[in-house]
């Protein structure tokens, strides 16, 4: 392994001395939830493809860890390096091609996600994904973590909206995986692979994105419920009555009861919350919020301008707001089946009572992932009883049919975890596709796997 | 290597006597499509995913191949045999389980996937992929080639069903990979990895698959095209007016030629045809059909019953129809961006031209995916100049940027074709990734990889 001086020269020959730093400023050595603070030996920001793969040829020679960043929105851990050499994707920022007339934009991965989604729709498309944070993620690491969000229950998560990637894979080599070609089923799926796994088997350095029409409106509607019980009912009874929601997001009592002042419009107190979204064109938008306001029950009611775009603002706000209201959380992203979704809610609050702990969730209640959170004093022994609490959840989840990461992914805070859900030859499968596309285990070491 | 009485002793000691054959009936060593016969020592037809298991363990162990068996309808020589142990999944036909009311079906691997479709539709849902032969082909089958079908325009491929896979992996165990929750991160996505591998890297067994609800209606509409040029344009419309239709087939000339005689409807002489649908509630489908008949131009009409169904049953009869018009056909699947698919239906013809044959070629339009056919009298050398013919087809399509196979796999018989499209690391991946998983190269050896 070269000292940190020799390594500073060379990725300077390859990306300009003004693209290197081995003083690297903390907010790359952490995500910006603020949970772990990690080491690296430099920061290097490549401009192009071609310097990520010659980075990552020159580190995987030398023996030196390899870890991807994008925006650093992640909450597991994945970006936060433990040595060795941060490659920042953030200067990759050009939009290689963008086709409106054909429905599809080829992007590089230092792209903002919200910016894709900004500039698909001044055409009149549609980039579905939204995972929180889409201001500062980029849809590198969006795809790194193949990330979700309130829109994945009618269109699915990132990952689904790719015809082709660009990668760097071991030991420093550009590909391309697929292209603008929508169907494509040429050798293994290797673009799947790649995506969801965090840095460990390559780099993601450009997408080739399909696009849709974006809907003409969208309409949500807040249903208010005494419990988690009525509340997930409602939820399952507009599966049941074939309701296709654009989103189904439910915020349980303690969630909302921290968030209510900031709740646009009225509400009663107390109470488990679910906001529905219906999308399309005018009519067919306006049929579907009629159905879903007959389902929902007689709570329900459609929210107008300027309260729609506030209760999107509240939504994105819940999670400062939870963390705020005893100065810390651990958060957990756990899924189950629809059907269990009640039962994990309640889960959630009575694990953290056992530990002494108020503990809150809300989420994608359509597709029965769960942001659950353990709340506690930064000055007390909370963290401890706070960490205990989530493995027990994580443990129930998995009985449940569940898993332990619904969106975040596994990173290095999940890992010791996954042998939870994963049965040993499964773990071992992985294991063997990371030793085959990683032999020396220098990219992004120790997550995931 | 054990001999065939030792083998069939042990094999009957698995399944019982009755469920192996060392005679294997030759339905089973070619595809319906009756390209290529292969040999096997036997064949096996297991009742549980647990004596799939269990053979795999066995055949493993003492160094036989084992190829999957679904419903026999792929096309690549994916099902062949060329010696080893058959395994038929056509006795693993339960439904585990049925939940209409959360849009969710667990199906196992020798379901026909014209069954699941038809079951769910009885409760008012909707499986969406709809490849050829649906009535044969079996749901493992869809997921080891990963089919497409028409509607996978709106809809996408099987894979994109799936929220769980159950499967055998060497050396001979069962593994889950996911389930019934909606959405997993929790490590690699080997559920995308065995999907499309084609049995070369486990046998699926079963597969938790998501529904939506049923489209109320769908409206089909043909329109007709003075020459690809023509079709093309209007297909691209379809996109460029932001018009999201369910299907968007095109026939070319030489295909219409060919069938027109059972074209429900009346229709011009020498036209190049395209088929759409709109489907969707009774009033979003009127509408998209108005806007597609637009688009279309003048000749568009939208069809009534009966002559919709009549259209459907046309154009699953075109393969056929096509293979007697000289007794015999060479078939290729390739794919191209959309804006590229003018210039391969001319390329079809254009190369069969040079080599002496006629070449015609139809196909999911909206996907830029052809299926091209070269016809030839089997009396003749034609299968050779056909055989330089689709080589010399592939070369160009992969120059447009496409992809050799866009729904029918890889199989055999494509297999010395992919080195033209995927670059020697993208190849050396897939090795080690087979090499990973198979270290001894047992499973469906000679195919894909």
């Amino acid at each position: 392994v070269p000292g940190r001086a020799a390594l500073s020269d060379s990725l300077a020959a390859i990306v300009g001395a003004e693209h290197v730093r081995t003083d690297v400023d903390r907010l790359y050595l952490e995500e910006a939830i603020g949970n772990e603070q990690g080491s690296a030996d430099a920061i290097v920001f490549p401009a192009t493809a071609d310097e990520v793969a010659t980075v990552v040829a020159h580190c995987y020679e030398n023996g030196v860890a390899i870890v991807p960043r994008g925006g650093g929105t992640g909450l597991a851990g994945g970006a936060v390096p433990h040595g060795g050499v941060l490659v920042s994707l953030e200067r990759l920022t050009r939009i290689r091609a963008f086709d409106p007339l054909l429905w599809r934009i080829h992007v590089e991965a230092g792209v903002p996600t919200h910016e894709i989604r900004r500039i698909v729709r001044e055409s009149g498309l549609y980039f579905p994904p939204d995972p929180g944070a889409a201001e500062q993620s980029q849809i590198g690491g969006n795809l790194a973590t193949n990330a979700g969000g309130p829109h994945a229950l009618k269109y699915g998560v990132t990952g689904r909206w790719v015809t082709g990637l660009e990668a760097v894979i071991a030991p420093g080599t550009l590909v391309t995986l697929g292209g603008a070609t929508r169907k494509d089923v040429a050798g293994y799926d290797l673009s799947s692979l790649l995506i969801g796994s965090e840095g460990t088997l390559g780099i993601i350095t450009a997408a080739w994105l399909r696009l849709i029409p974006a809907p003409e409106v969208s309409f949500p509607i807040a249903a208010f419920y005494r419990d988690a019980e009525a509340g997930c009912a409602a939820i399952e009874g507009v599966f049941g009555n074939g309701i296709e929601a654009a989103a189904l997001e439910y915020f349980d009592q303690g969630t909302f009861a921290i968030t209510r002042a900031s709740f646009p419009g009225s509400a009663p107190d107390d109470a488990f919350v679910i906001v529905a979204e219906a999308d399309g064109a005018v009519d067919e938008a306006a049929r579907i919020r009629g159905e879903l306001i007959d389902v929902l029950g007689e709570s329900a009611i459609a929210l107008q301008e300027p309260e729609a775009d506030a209760l999107w603002r509240w939504r994105e706000g819940i999670a400062h707001a939870v963390a705020g209201r005893l100065g810390a959380k651990l958060a957990e992203d756990v899924a189950v089946p629809v059907d269990a979704l009640a039962r994990a809610i309640e889960l959630t609050v009575e694990i953290g009572a056992r530990h002494g702990l108020q503990a809150v969730s809300w989420g994608h209640g359509g597709d029965g992932n769960l942001h659950s959170n353990f709340l506690f004093d930064p000055a007390t022994d909370g963290r401890a009883r706070a960490a205990e609490a989530a493995a027990e959840l994580l443990t129930e989840i998995v009985g449940l049919g569940g898993t332990i990461s619904g969106e975040h992914g596994i990173g290095s805070l999940k890992l010791p975890y996954l042998g939870l859900q994963l049965a040993p030859p499964v773990m071992g499968a992985m294991r063997a596709i990371k030793d085959a596309l990683d032999p020396k285990g220098l990219l992004n070491p120790g997550k995931v796997i």
